[in-house]
């Protein structure tokens, strides 16, 4: 039976839990289709997460392998296509333990970079599973810069071959995904020579396992890196080459070629190689950083009505948790976030369709703005939701900490995307650098992307609240969030015009500014992100139960943002102490009309019991009796421990014999 | 050899790292006693720590257990005492991967709970290892709300014994340490009834296992919690309990015993009973907390010197990360917070002893000064070093994400520093009981602890500073910080009194406060640790270049809380906007100065390579390489996977034959 405490929770939605499932689906077809992959995967016992926070690092590896591999029947069987529409939600069902994913990012790579010969030869191969593909770019001692990659691929005229080394420890590929134990073949990025002459770093395909007996190719060292904080079923590998040597076609040469005689040449615009950048910073977004938020979000708030602890008032049994203020402030705000950012997802998604049409059209112009919103957005999504998860897990005490929980895997996972994919500060930096572009072009009349105009715009001076209900204006809030994150950006402008002015050289400047560059940019995501969740909020007036709670969230999420960075609103005026206190009481105030809703807005992000995998998250909310039963199936429990016969024995039997 | 990169940073320090050691050690002879335990511990092969990182749960508890039966034959070897001055250093040398940890926790329950009688007859037991203790206090539904607990301790007049019940799931006992599966007797906490009547919890000495055979004893139900996020080496149980008798003798009865008739009898002060929490939640700041985190500083400071990304200038080779703003704003405040937090308990530890001397004279005074500054600080230390820690976790990349960095398994340590010994925000809500109190009576013209007489001091109402420099002065922000602590309270104060006016209930009005009063209680916290550190700095005078320097990391210490809680110091117009500017422009040039003394001053915490027993963090530097070692070493590496065979294989054949 459910838990009557969680059941109670369930009777008094504002709204239709399906209606917002169906609505957050994209429409009630997706779910349809969404619930048949999910129940499909989950009825088949080879797909099964039963006894995974038991499990060693080369249980799980085993695990994800078998998966993988049952996975590639199963889609036969069910006539699931790459293209089709469950295959999104594949990789949900999974909970993504499951290996060979470098196996799209092999092939995208190809796909992007390399030549229609290379593509017709390559792509089959690695769909049919018949080689198995890595992406090989970052080295023990070198990450995001690109440029200083060790590893070199030197042409050799005579045998028309590229000899790839791996001239220092330093230079190793380090990480790659499925590269450890399992891949064949990877794409190694290497500094390109011909005739002494470096090119620059470019892509080769390197086999680095026989397909005969999967032993190393010869000049292949590789394997594992060893245990992580999370991703225990990865085989993230090292790989070390002594001149291996690849033909000439191997080099993927869409946009440059060695040709026979060694001349070097290009073609097309190199821009694009950001291209899969960009797709892959967006996909992070809403696979690896979203649900994990959104899992977590329902696990903290389904315990929190299930738990009681102490009394709130005399004389009454003990209070829900969630009952507590400062209960509501840490969940509700993680659960408004989620929404914001399951909300920019699908804006990204759009400038990233929009974009992707104009480069099939040849014109590279949106790259920088893609590149700028996917680098900002995927550093302020992680980083949010890092801090959102690890609030959940918290927030849940000892048992969140239990990892019969799920949440310390949903935490230890979602971490690792602040740092793949581009480490976060840098990629801040990258899209400040383009808003310092587009704020200096607004001030000199010059045009902008349609996203920045903003930054042109014209500006109150101060905020017009003048009581704690104008707070709960998307306008107030959203021009608060307009000029904060203008004046951030001007601030930092006139810091670093002064700077120079100064004599300081441009780059020292530059670096005294990054501190606040970082600052400015998360202003400008921050501020993109409320805009949006209004926007959203607005086009839901056919749904006028749904747009109340989300117009609720949207207040929440912005308010809580006013209230935590208080500092960057009062800074100038433009928000008054007085008005922050009337931002507060709004904001509290919400947290007890949010509350009510608070089990229903989770229940409708759909996951099965089976998705949370956690003991404290069921729908049934039987808390206790399950930390109970899977506490009986620990190694720790059902496997007899040598330390009684060796250590205890001798120490308690010396006791008895003085007793 | 030392990597150059980090050699050179040692080359130009400003002060003696030896003399820096020696006082933070308290003097240089407490340096060498220290010394000479780590020594001692770490040279012998049984208390090794390598390979931990690739060790199971089940490898990681009897490894535990060996050590802590060695670790009895040691300090009888080693003439250590408990009394002895190598005492505290044993269990950071051992950096706590030792089993039995909870017989102090037992003892000092007997000690200060038991009768001379009960004290006589159990502690020498427990001293010599005859009986393995525990402390079973919390139950799987409830914490930290004492009161709450559902285990019963009936008094059974007939046989002049107590009979203890686990009535329901919820009550089982769940997380006692060493309790899963290797202690023989534990502090039960059960609401005692007499004749039907319930007086409260009370603890009761039980034995759970068999000295004969280690088998659990009649009526009871033990086993292991399973996996947490950490502490994979302790067995945390759970412990149901089925009409167990124990003997009316093992009532711990120095406060009050119930008689032969069932006659409850009172002595004393409970109050005591808060003492031995007090004690416990100091301890944890400075064992659990400041040390993690002053060996993450450690780790991430070394790795920064060492580690080169990009350039900083055109034309130069890339840069140190440490050379980039970011890097330094992202490590240096943590650092300084490891020097404020270890003068902290240097604080807290005098307040305690003084205090502890009262209560010995029979003066209970201190007692709630006590619990609430050791409340608010255990909550403040814990989140705030939580945090720093996943600072310099993330600082380090996609290494510090490797087990092998160190850093993922400080952080899942330290993270349940913020849960154990009282959930922070209820610890938070004490503290500010206690500061509302103080600021009531202040007001009122009444005394208050000279701890909070702050509370009651003249406001100049506006800062001072008249430009960057001016921020250097601890005069001027310890009373920009006094300032805001004073005006949370105070506001949070008038919300109360103007909720309970308005007729809110007095609990009603208490919760919808507690958002701020959390707020109020860490500014209280924020301003102590600051004007601690500085009167730290100003007692220096006889160390010049130490003194130099340590007030750069108080400056920076005090400058980083400011441009981190900017809103609370410009919320009433205290610090202006333009000198929120000032503040900033000196908190970002300290990064500058300080960061060429960060490795002399992580080198001063004098960690030895095996304590911090981190591939990225030693003292030689040699990061890449001791990473590539160390991963050969992984079982990923060293046993053989029947994946291929089993799933690979037939895949790869497949492709063979179509090649």
């Amino acid at each position: 039976g459910v838990n009557p405490d969680l059941a109670s929770e369930r009777q008094t939605a504002s709204f239709s839990v399906e209606k917002l499932t169906a609505w957050l689906d994209g429409g009630a077809e997706h779910t349809r289709i969404r619930r048949a992959v999910v129940e499909a995967i989950q009825s088949d016992p080879i797909f099964s997460r039963e006894n995974q926070y038991f499990q060693s690092q080369n249980e799980r590896y085993e695990a994800a392998v078998r998966k993988a591999v049952h996975l590639q029947k199963k889609m036969h069987e069910m006539g699931w296509t790459e293209n089709g529409p469950e295959y999104k939600y594949i990789y949900r069902a999974l909970s993504g333990d499951v290996a060979f994913l470098l196996q799209r990012v092999f092939k995208r790579s190809i796909s992007v970079l390399g030549s229609e010969k290379q593509i017709a030869r390559w792509i089959p191969l690695a769909t049919q599973y018949r080689i198995i593909g890595s992406y090989a770019q970052t080295e023990l001692g070198h990450g995001t810069y690109l440029q200083g990659l060790e590893t070199t691929a030197v042409f050799d005229v005579s045998t028309q071959e590229f000899i790839l080394n791996t001239p220092t420890v330093s230079a190793m590929k380090w990480w790659p995904g499925d590269m450890g134990r399992s891949a064949t073949h990877t794409v190694v990025f290497a500094q390109l020579y011909i005739r002494g002459k470096c090119y620059g770093v470019h892509p080769f395909i390197v086999q680095i396992r026989s397909l005969q007996d999967h032993s190393l190719c010869p000049g292949v060292t590789a394997g594992d890196i060893g245990p992580k904080m999370s991703f225990e079923h990865a085989d993230n590998g090292y790989l070390r080459l002594q001149k291996v040597r690849v033909p000439r076609e191997n080099m993927l040469n869409k946009f440059c070629e060695v040709q026979p005689d060694g001349t070097y040449v290009t073609r097309g615009s190199e821009k694009i190689n950001y291209l899969p950048m960009t797709t892959v910073r967006i996909s992070v977004i809403s696979d690896e950083v979203i649900i994990p938020l959104m899992k977590a979000c329902t696990i903290a708030i389904r315990y929190s009505v299930v738990r009681r602890q102490s009394k709130l008032k005399p004389g009454e049994q003990e209070a829900k948790i969630l009952d507590y203020q400062t209960q509501q402030e840490k969940l509700l705000p993680q659960l408004a976030a989620a929404y914001a950012f399951h909300f920019i997802n699908n804006y990204l998604q759009e400038l990233l369709d929009r974009g992707y049409r104009e480069i099939q059209r040849k014109n590279f112009e949106p790259l920088p703005e893609l590149h700028a919103f996917s680098s900002g957005f995927k550093a302020m999504v992680t980083q949010y939701c890092t801090s959102a998860v690890e609030i959940c897990l918290r927030a849940c005490g000892g048992h969140g900490y239990s990892l019969l929980s799920g949440l310390p895997s949903l935490y230890t996972k979602i971490l690792a995307s602040c740092i793949y994919e581009g480490e976060n500060t840098i990629l801040f930096l990258q899209t400040a650098r383009f808003l310092i572009k587009c704020f200096m072009a607004a001030s000199a009349g010059q045009p902008i992307p349609p996203s920045v105009t903003y930054l042109a715009a014209v500006d109150p001076g101060k905020c017009p609240a003048k009581n704690k209900l104008d707070f709960l204006s998307p306008d107030i809030y959203t021009e608060a969030y307009r000029h904060t994150a203008v004046r951030l950006i001007g601030s930092v402008v006139a810091k670093l015009q002064d700077l120079i002015h100064s004599g300081v050289k441009k780059y020292d400047a530059w670096n005294q500014c990054t501190v606040q560059l970082v600052q400015a940019a998360k202003a400008h995501c921050h501020y993109i992100s409320v805009v949006n969740f209004a926007e959203t909020v607005e086009k839901l007036e056919t749904k006028p139960d749904i747009q109340k709670i989300m117009k609720h969230l949207c207040d929440l999420f912005a308010l809580h943002g006013i209230f935590s960075n208080a500092g960057a609103f009062l800074h100038d005026g433009y928000i008054s102490g007085a008005q922050m206190d009337m931002a507060t009481a709004s904001y509290l105030d919400l947290l007890a009309v949010i509350r009510k809703d608070a089990v229903p807005l989770v229940d409708a992000f759909d996951f099965t019991d089976k998705t949370l995998n956690s003991a404290l998250g069921s729908s049934d909310g039987q808390v206790y009796q399950r930390l109970y039963e899977w506490a009986q199936k620990s190694p720790t429990n059902t496997q007899i421990s040598p330390s009684y016969e060796k250590y205890l024995k001798p120490l308690l039997h010396n006791t008895l014999s003085k007793l």
